[in-house]
């Protein structure tokens, strides 16, 4: 669960630092942050969209961030804090929360066990925990923070405010921006899929290249994000990037682009600005996605994409004998549209050669 | 290969630990375990499915669990251990065999290159091993196993007699149950994947929830499993997953349900008990699944699904060039279907506005 | 960016070394490797691919490999060096420049911090990181080299040469061949997901065999191999595995196979020689493809394949809302084709039960 505040802070404060209105008793003590459904008398929860009204409607929240319109459908004991944009005023109480209980960081320093080169470079307060490795030439931001058992090569950097969690691996030369995030388990830097084939074997291609990762990018856990083969892999600042993402080498994203969990994209690819690739997508080698593009979960972009949008591709989901018979039929389509045409021509009396629409 | 026994076990001996009546020679000494293909005489192997039969006839097993009915297909020097389910009786030998021929587990005992936060709890026998970091308010259970390498975050709990292999990391506040497996570079309770757009921006969600892992779960190697939002993301007991899969943030998974290799959950998914959902399959968020589903591999869940049984959506394999025309025509399906209509309706004198059956 | 050489070489000095013609200055020297986009006066470059011919007319480039028969595309300052095969003369360049420009490797030896076991055997020239982990009874070999953080289970062998980046865990017993890549984070010999179900649980099947990886295999960065349940998982020499691949229990593949990116290979699946899987594929198990396949990206393998040749099956990409119709019509298809039988009949006087080419 969601850990409490040590000591409640009351709904007035709340509304003191980030604004609204409050209806109800003011001097309501919150200790928590909670969903409609899970929270508690001392729980502060929010009601934004309107699916939730029928869980408000019976929360047990001692107060709720609500917007006018909605105020009414709460329990009547149920304090209100009534905003404009109650996602927005939530989370940003949420991120002042968050400040407040989450477990204490360590002391500025660098743990006993950490090895650190001597021409590595460290910044002011920064945070090094136990069993860190840091490689000659590598330079770790102000007040950066490396989790334990990381492993930062030669000549990398870490940027100011970057906190990277437990057992992530940074290969040499490569770099992260500054106030990112890198969770758990990601590998920075390997080496990208570059080999040619020479009489039946592959020869390796030296992929000499590096990664660099702009500002204020998040990267989940157990990510890889390949180095190039002779430019670099680029990631634009303000990118978002969820669990077991795979990067092949030379990609470059646009700023604040995101991507779900369990994307690959393919080497070369370019990628835009503000663009949202769904989980578990793919995007195939040396194409470009332009700015501003939507792709669905599981859908494999095999071609550039030149306009704006959103784009899908996923077989539909059936009971499996529908599926059976619906497959059988995927395989036979060439010659149904081949049937089609004919009936076409017989039923309309234009010959099968007729101009049609495909 | 498989280890083998330091002192042979004779057949007679394994009969009366598991039971089955033997047919042949009871004192053929055992080592041990193979399929039929790779066993030599001194292995015993297993006949179950009948897909094997052409494989037994010809086996140089020295002793083999089989059914009555199947019996007679092994070869005449072979000796059989004739039980009612083959499959069910090898797995528990095997499983007295595998604590038999497992590498020396290392004495009880926390390794001196470990660091273990004064404020943190460790239960009675737990075998700390090496560079493993245990944080300030982590409880570590009784007979608890952790490879080298793990990282222990604060509040973190690891239920009695589990198996963390090396390199795990489990997030502050989270939790594993009793006798669980965490495979080498899984990552528990890493932040959700969660953003608020502001202005062309990602603003951050905190990830104030943790994960709850039940008793008796096996997760496979590089999984990633994302701390809840609010709530907590809950595994159910019993659950079995398997390597280098993604579980997003308040997604909850019921009871002895089974997710294979590269599965993607999205956030807020809610899994029923008991069901299967096959390789690379993804599953979108915000959705339910009933209990006792079983979902195809490379499958995407869109919706939810309310009644058990077996789902599929893939698209079917076939030669590359078969596969081009199909995909064509895939594109003109509905320009296919509204020509049909048309035909239907010359052919058969019916309108093509009449009711049809979609 | 990608290194460069501390003293420039002459393109004399490499057409000495690697061969070709030199047309142009020859004493221009170079110090780096790059792309004809990329490259600066004191880069070398190399043209191969027609579709790069516009940017070879304007490059910057100091000197560009290129065929005889494009040399002309090349800017009149540019020193050309005429090859036969241009990419695979830049290639064995940039192999020798990479060992020029690469970190300095720390010196033969064992760091202070790593733990080997008494049992364990290292070879003439290891070099072993910091905070490695090697069990009693594992063997490193001549001139191998372990990362930070990796773990070597008890008998398991690492071959003469072979190079793990760090955080790698190796099971107990499994083995990695000679002259070897092993990208960081990568876990070999996990066990297999082998359950049976009893009583509406799953009962764990013990996982006996190991992993056996032969010469001159590179795998990527978080990938996961599971060992054998009685036999070997197997991967042939001179295979390569991008990242985030997933070989499960008792697979087989051939020498010289090559698997991208989040690839999926579900248990005892054997797959042949030279086979090319494309990125984010499936493959089913307990099938069998034959030697020279190459599978698409994203596609599902589900049954046998025992032609060599190019298959594929993805549903193809279009704007949301023309898929949202033509995933409608795929639910229908057999319906469809009902229909079309009907029209069939009554368009050419044939019944519906007539012979039809499906």
């Amino acid at each position: 669960m969601a850990r409490s505040l040590a000591a409640a802070v009351s709904v007035a404060e709340l509304v003191r630092r980030f604004g609204g209105e409050v209806s109800g008793a003011a001097d309501r003590g919150i200790r928590g942050l909670a969903t409609l459904h899970s929270a508690g008398p001392s729980d502060l929860s929010f009601l934004s969209a309107a699916k939730y009204r029928a869980e408000a409607a019976v929360t047990r929240a001692g107060a709720v961030v609500v917007a006018a319109a909605q105020a009414d459908v709460l329990p009547p004991g149920c304090v209100r804090i009534v905003v404009g944009d109650p996602y927005a005023h939530f989370a940003a109480i949420a991120r002042w929360f968050a400040e407040q209980v989450s477990p204490a960081v360590a002391p500025a320093g660098v743990h006993a066990s950490a090895c650190v080169a001597p021409g590595a470079s460290l910044g002011d307060g920064v945070r090094i925990a136990a069993h860190c490795v840091i490689d000659d030439g590598a330079r770790i931001g102000d007040g950066a923070v490396l989790g334990a058992g990381c492993v930062i090569g030669p000549g990398a950097v870490i940027g100011a405010g970057t906190v990277l969690a437990p057992n992530v691996t940074v290969y040499h030369d490569c770099s992260v921006g500054a106030r990112g995030i890198v969770h758990a388990g990601t590998v920075i830097g390997a080496d990208g899929f570059g080999f040619a084939r020479e009489q039946g074997r592959w020869a390796k291609i030296p992929q000499l290249g590096a990664v660099r990762i702009g500002d204020d990018v998040e990267i989940g856990a157990n990510c890889t994000i390949d180095r190039g083969a002779l430019d670099d892999t680029v990631i634009g600042d303000g990118c978002k990037i969820d669990n077991l993402v795979q990067i092949a080498h030379n990609v470059r994203i646009g700023e604040h682009t995101a991507l779900a969990g369990c994307v690959g994209v393919a080497g070369s690819a370019v990628i835009g600005r503000r663009c949202m690739i769904g989980g578990s997508a793919g995007i195939l080698g040396h194409l470009e996605i332009c700015d501003d593009v939507v792709i669905s979960a599981m859908s494999l972009v095999t071609r550039s994409i030149t306009t704006p949008g959103f784009y899908s591709g996923v077989y539909p989901l059936m009971p499996n004998a529908d599926w059976e018979r619906s497959a059988a039929v995927v395989r036979q389509l060439p010659a149904l549209r081949r049937r089609i045409r004919q009936l076409d021509g017989s039923a309309t009396g234009r010959g099968r050669d007729s101009p049609t629409e495909d």
